[in-house]
């Protein structure tokens, strides 16, 4: 088959027209679809085609198919999660980086991708606050972030596991609060969940350190392990943010590395007002930011800091440490830093956003969510039927009707199928709650108002 | 900073005009980049900038520093590594999916991003000749989808691992050809070296199924603990196909989990001609695919199949199984099989490729480049200056001058100057290898035949 490229540049053109009015108005679409599960599946075809199609089948049979069964996050009525955005100017990076495909398995392989990461890293790390000594590299999800985290402390805390395997008995803490990510990072490296202390927290879901350090000392006159600590700085469910400093301070009392998962949140620390909240992450050993959370740039971009590359490069450099002196030091093979060897040219849309938005152009946006997110606090605690259920660091606001599980259940059931706004909930204290996360750049106070008498009009119906 | 989005529309139609000319013809370009390391870092500023920027400053800049940098993959005299296509339909599926920005983290995050990747990942097991039990998912990279074969087969092997921690002394095998992605995969998991056997290979490089059976039954004697074979079809020095029927046999008789690594040979079981080399991976409990290798796809998409999606998700949902009962079996949540739990919509780009490209018009391609590097085989073959060093089952070659290592590595050298091809090397049986990978929808016969009298007017040089 040969490509028609007159053709494709006829539709990819098309495609940025479509793109251009999907990003300034995607309002014109429902947030959440309207289907059932298997809908899509049984719109297409079982077998896939024998010969070659047009360009135009396959972008009517995106808007036919494709569009009525998606979760639109770049809808501005989109406050469940995280909200997010795929901004324009990362839209283009995406664009130029698919058409390269260049891959940065090592320096040579593509120095644009390995270079560009780095730069793009390092003005959020200087943005964040956080010295030099922490190397940056890009994962796709928190989730693989944390687990290169959780690998990384165990090689400082058992480096003979590389060779003659993982001694049982490490232990592993975090608070009650923190994300699944955790836990499941712990179960690939073969930590079971006998050895992961979930630590309580205090009434505003925050680790509690002398729990936590009680654990650790329990724990080691038990002959026990102890080996890594997370903290989170914006848990899920309330974005409380730990004590890090008093934590930082028991890492380095007991010789644990310190991982903080700053996935959301971290990127508030931009903002002077909230750098306080961070203070003593600094001192933590790794720590996880999302770009693709709430700095602008669509998934996948979480951005991964240590402070002992040397560690993180014993735990997964498969090349012998007596081939690496003929090496430049600037030529740096991300591949041993991590467990994927291809590397896709994310840092091209987070370079695009960095330089589009500026420092002050992000702080702005953040600034706005977080307004926004405490005047709808304001608004729930003047309306005696709800109670809200968690202090509003950021810009996620919990809250519930004083009523039963099964009424609020029902509220959150409704506003979802309006498709002017998609909410999620949580459960704290063994209650169900719901949860209101800004963080779209195409969201607007009026938005977050609308949201508000929404809620208040299904609670009257109820 | 409010977005002007006609200005985005603008810059992207322009963006799109480059890209199409960049498809049309990436031969503008150097293939290898010509610069030092740390140049692109040199050349931009060392912090971010305060204020945003306009779009202007983005695109000139992508062209003045990002440009040179870059190793263009999608170059036709990419003939290194494995040589692959960031193909027009998957490019156009890449600005669509950006713009979307949509999560499949669960069925409800986005039908779209889930139902559309069991679609595509169900047609492309078909073409591939697997049976319907074969679950699919997408990952970023094969050394992702072989650490979840690798956890999946010690959940089977250990299932009370997820409670009380990995036990010691699990042993992996592969072959002394295996890609290092299943060695960085058995150290995420505790595995230490000293448990990994590397089987030796024949004369023709594919593993010696006499010698894995006989050291399973040396370690079984010695109270160890055998818990998983990974076979490789298609390794990444000279593609050389493992027995997977004798194995398949192996992996039965010792009930031991069996992975097939095709991450690149395995487009080319689509082939009839070639499926016969596959033959015995249909009882494999898990196989990996990058359609970003030879299916035409850009980073990122490894396909990773599994017959037993019970046992990875036993190893990698967080959710109690008493709680799925109420859940549509239909409404898959994916992040219940694997560690990342943002899913980006790859799904989107594979499917513009398969349905432009349709199963004929990809068996062609394939078909095209198997029978150039046949081609070239024989070429090198006729030169009595050179020597083929082994088999060419599917379109890689490789090759050596009839002198030393010295001579040989001088060769590549100047090729990669040239601007107009790279190659890459390996090492078999102590000797420093030439490989050429063809793989690239842009790469022709004329191409081949070029790359291989620039070697020999190059060899006569030296």
């Amino acid at each position: 088959m040969k490509e028609d490229f007159e053709e494709f540049r006829r539709v990819a053109h098309q495609a940025v027209d479509w793109i251009a009015d999907y990003l300034e108005n995607a309002r014109r679409y429902p947030v959440l679809p309207r289907l059932k599960p298997g809908e899509l599946m049984d719109a297409l075809p079982g077998c896939g085609p024998e010969q070659g199609e047009p360009y135009e089948a396959l972008l009517a049979d995106f808007e036919r198919v494709v569009l009525p069964a998606v979760t639109h996050w770049n809808h501005p009525g989109y406050l469940a999660y995280f909200a997010c955005t795929g901004s324009p100017p990362a839209v283009l990076g995406e664009m130029l980086a698919a058409a390269l495909n260049t891959n940065g398995i090592h320096w040579l392989t593509s120095p644009a991708v390995v270079e560009l990461e780095q730069v793009t890293l390092g003005w959020l790390r200087q943005w964040l606050g956080l010295p030099a000594e922490f190397f940056g590299e890009i994962f796709d999800t928190a989730s693989v972030s944390s687990l290169h985290a959780l690998a990384a402390a165990r090689e400082m805390a058992d480096p003979e596991a590389r060779e003659r395997g993982a001694r049982p008995g490490l232990i592993l803490y975090c608070s009650e609060q923190a994300h699944s990510s955790i836990e499941k990072g712990a179960l690939v490296l073969g930590i079971g969940r006998q050895h992961i202390r979930k630590i309580p927290v205090d009434a505003e879901f925050r680790m509690r350190a002398d729990a936590l350090e009680q654990a650790i000392e329990r724990d080691r006159a038990a002959g026990l392990r102890p080996f890594c600590i997370v903290a989170t700085a914006g848990t899920t469910s309330t974005t409380s943010v730990d004590p890090l400093e008093a934590i930082a301070d028991i890492a380095e009392r007991h010789d644990l590395w310190l991982h903080v998962d700053a996935a959301y949140a971290g990127a508030a620390a931009m903002l002077p007002e909230k750098r306080p909240l961070f203070r003593g992450w600094e001192r933590a050993h790794s720590i996880v930011v999302n770009a693709h959370k709430w700095l602008f740039t669509p998934l996948d971009l979480s951005a991964f800091y240590c402070r002992r590359p040397d560690v993180l490069r014993r735990a997964f450099s498969l090349t012998p440490e007596y081939l690496r002196t003929a090496e430049d030091p600037r030529a740096i093979n991300l591949m041993d830093y991590g467990v994927p060897l291809g590397r896709r040219f994310r840092a091209l849309k987070f370079w695009f956003v960095l330089r589009r938005m500026g420092r002050q152009g992000i702080i702005e946006a953040l600034r706005a969510h977080i307004g926004w997110a405490q005047e709808l606090a304001r608004w729930i605690d003047e309306d005696s039927r709800f109670e809200r259920v968690a202090p509003v660091p950021f810009s996620v606001v919990c809250f519930r009707l004083r009523a039963g599980d099964e009424e609020n259940r029902q509220l959150l059931e409704r506003i979802n199928r309006s498709g002017r706004f998609f909410l999620s909930h949580t459960e704290l204290n063994g209650r169900y709650v719901l949860r209101i996360a800004i963080g779209n750049l195409g969201t607007t106070r009026q938005d977050v108002r609308e949201a508000w008498e929404l809620i208040q009009r299904t609670a009257d119906e109820l």
